[in-house]
């Protein structure tokens, strides 16, 4: 075919012959009628020419995609990339040998073994020609319960992992995690309310793509908060509405101050359809107090705002303390005041991406809905069947996370001890990050009681909030960037997440194994406290 | 818990006492103080009380996400799964014992086996811990050079296909792509270039996302079109700018039409910002000859439009035909006439879920970009890093697809056999549904030469016009659920993809395997015309 394209020399001649390519289509119309038809291109004669336009600009594009901002993989995490590609070149040039990525909860990205039984069963759909072949095969490999687990899953597709799935998810797996939602909270749930998604981050864009009409309408967001809200908000061109938590009171919620962000949002034309809960939080690490929780939904019940509850952070909660779900909440609540909260409507989102799963590249996830209308359930079914169905292995994630071996399982024992020692090291290391931080000078950092993060605070000496500000910084971009460039530690500073104003924070998480980057900080913190102090 | 939160038995109780509840955290106000501060719930005295607000109607929706349309899985196969489940219940209530879902291409769900090679290696990668496997236990169940790919793509995911990849997708993925593309167009193509998507889908939306704001601007999209680009659309609250596809000359292109309807479209303010082609079509089946695309570049060029080619069907082009990319006849455009095409921007993309892979449930595609500035691809990269990343199982299935065993390798026999014998399956289907329709009375249909669909046009009797009218449907509509209620043949009207006034059509995969549901189909249509002809 090339030979054919050169032989046509100048664009006349493309554009007025026949260039020889239609031999090779037996459905074209003649090239120099329908050419000279391109009327404001022909000069009027039969010489044919056009002025090309100006390429694409920055300025061409969406201003609401050009505005949203994402910064857990945003420019201290870029930077990071750099300096790895650089010591993949020359890996003396720098006072690391490599980088420690505690921007992101990507557990496997840090090491963190995936749960041996889900990833058997996985492997099996894979495969499914495999689960013909005789068991004293498939046992050199597989644990019989992964096996009969398979085959169960593989009668739940019917036909294969590799077709479209119903876009609300394969029923299934839909009543797996019903079962689970049962179990959990004590409280009746059913498939017909689940939806699989992929990842938790799509249910959650889903939704304020659903519930929000632009500026007229805003999403109450907890500050600080999961920057995915803050650039959903953004590229759906509508109005965030912050509400800040309490750092001195362990991030907890002030429901005066909610109260009066929605009255006065009212009061500007701006209608608040949903309310964000993250619990546990992120950020923070906190977990909320269910009278917290009960607030919320006084609020959401008075003033018709739709919550939203981030809850995949909810298998990470620390010894001695509970989960406990919105759902469970308001479904007391509207056991002892029937009237006052029937009209409430939550989506609680779930992940496979953290917990003890870890299954971040798999992107599985879930939503239940509570509460909602049949004629609004359809409609995020139409949704869902826009972009097809999630993830189908992802979906069978969720469906394996939820519904783990049983005592007497061949893998019963295996799984109950993987799981404990990812526990078990989360938890460790997240004391001995928070015990790091305590001895700090100007560090301050609660307690963590969940998820995978700590968000010490940094009280920066003057010197170097000057420095940042020479550099056009924010003084915790400044503090981040350089403990990048010293240690080869990635982290994410608080403007990333929203912060009280006057106040400096960063996000780190303790997924990294060992101990010696937390020395390596330690080191550096002190270095740049000396340099620095006032 | 429950029996602490049943021991509040009033509202009052709840909003005013400490529920008890407090005693399970400690890290809460107490409540009183609290919940008196939700001053405009108090009603003044210590009794507080609130209105609980309106539940959610549609009315409360994004007013996009409302009117969005998405035919392919819209009224009539939800009434297929209706039927589905009543022959569950009642397998002999109904003149069919099964549903044929010819509504969509999915090609697994139909029984067409995914290829072998990619399975084994996705198998392998979801269950690493085989590869440190012995060879002589592995090669019981896996062929050498699928464990041999197994363990290249490991190194490429570094750590595990349960991680995060970098958003734009793992490197050693794309490099994969990029060497397809460069031996398939005799072009050069890069990694950076490619970023692996949710499917074809995903890419289709971000770039519509990315390019259009709001009612400023439009998309030129083909009619008839795949409805996922009218339903992006409509949710971007966008204009579509629909340019007519000949049926008469094969599907062509009018290129004084399409001019005629940008430069109308600049006139009333709607600046043109991206043209949709796809190619082979959907749903019409047809190849788009070389000049048409030479003519869309023309147009591109002139009036600084990105191209969006949508070429998920590439390999699906019968015998004796050949497909040409977009960008094939791009560069060849810009090697002859360098100054005229080199602001041309395109976005070329591809899916596993067609072609012989037809790993829709996989989720795995790519786009290629070509001619955008690094600022515009950092942009993508934002927007791209907000979804974190695609399914990287997905992600694996494209390198997958892209790169088969090769002459020697252990797979290679088994390999060529699958594809050969999808390949003819799908080949001949398409003959003998397109023979069938032919010798129909009142059906006209172009001769297949790619894609999955047929896309028959119906010439209907008045009488049948009428006796849609009477049940307010469309006369395309209702001879499609007329066929679906006597045959459980599942299709999807033409009025769902768009087509010329006064015309009716249907869009049919030719999936299925068998010969009897082309047979029922004929019997019905026999009977249609019986009763309606005028």
């Amino acid at each position: 075919m090339m030979a054919i394209l050169r032989s046509a020399a100048t664009v006349e001649n493309m554009l007025i012959k026949n260039s020889g390519l239609q031999a090779t289509m037996d459905v074209l119309h003649g090239l120099p009628h329908a050419t000279m038809g391109l009327r404001s291109i022909s000069s009027g004669t039969s010489r044919i020419r056009f002025e090309p336009g100006d390429p694409l600009k920055l300025e061409d594009l969406n201003s609401n995609v050009l505005e949203a901002k994402y910064a857990v993989r945003g420019k201290i995490p870029a930077r990071a990339m750099e300096l790895e590609r650089q010591l993949s070149r020359d890996p003396d040039s720098l006072p690391f040998k490599k980088i420690i990525y505690a921007n992101i909860g990507n557990p496997q990205q840090l090491g963190q073994k995936p749960l041996s039984f889900s990833r058997e069963v996985l492997s099996l759909l894979e495969s499914p020609n495999l689960l013909q072949m005789p068991m004293e095969v498939l046992n050199l490999i597989y644990k019989p319960d992964a096996v009969r687990r398979a085959k169960r899953m593989m009668r739940d597709l019917q036909t294969s992992i590799g077709a479209y799935s119903h876009s609300q998810g394969v029923l299934g797996f839909r009543k797996t995690v019903a079962e689970y939602l049962s179990s959990r909270d004590g409280e009746p749930a059913s498939a017909e309310d689940i939806f699989l998604t992929t990842g938790a981050s799509n249910g959650a864009s889903l939704m304020i793509e659903l519930l929000c009409k632009g500026q007229e309408s805003g999403v109450l967001i907890p500050i600080p908060q999961y920057p995915l809200y803050t650039a959903t908000i953004t590229l759906n061109n509508t109005v965030a509405l912050p509400y800040y938590l309490d750092e001195e009171s362990g991030w907890s919620l002030n429901i005066d101050d909610l109260e009066r962000i929605i009255i006065e949002s009212i009061e500007k034309g701006v209608k608040p359809a949903c309310l964000v809960v993250i619990n546990p939080g992120n950020p923070t690490g906190a977990i909320l107090p269910v009278e917290s929780m009960e607030r919320i939904f006084v609020i959401a019940a008075k003033y018709s705002i739709v919550v939203i509850a981030d809850e995949v952070y909810q298998e990470n909660v620390f010894e001695g303390l509970k989960f406990y779900s919105m759902k469970k909440v308001l479904r007391s609540l509207q056991r002892r005041y029937k009237e006052l909260f029937s009209n409430v409507q939550l989506v609680s989102l779930h992940s496979t991406s953290k917990g003890l799963s870890g299954e971040c590249g798999q992107r599985g996830g879930y939503m239940e809905l509570v509460g909602f209308s049949d004629d609004i359930r359809e409609v995020i079914l139409k949704m869902a069947s826009i972009q097809l169905c999630s993830p189908v292995g992802g979906q069978a994630l969720v469906d394996l996370m939820l519904s783990r071996p049983k005592p007497g399982d061949e893998s019963y024992e295996r799984d109950l001890s993987e799981r404990s020692s990812i526990r078990n090291a989360l938890q460790e290391r997240s004391k001995s990050l928070w015990e790091t931080f305590n001895n700090l000078e100007g560090v301050e950092c609660r307690k963590p009681q969940g998820s995978m993060y700590l968000f010490p605070r940094l009280v920066l000496p003057q010197k170097a909030i000057k420095a940042a500000e020479s550099l056009d910084m924010q003084p915790d971009e400044f503090y981040c960037t350089e403990l990048l460039n010293s240690t080869g530690i990635c982290t994410v500073p608080g403007s990333g997440f929203g912060q009280a104003p006057d106040t400096c924070h960063l996000r780190t998480t303790f997924l990294c194994p060992g101990t010696e980057w937390i020395e390596s900080w330690e080191l550096f913190h002190k270095s740049f406290y000396d340099k620095y102090r006032d």
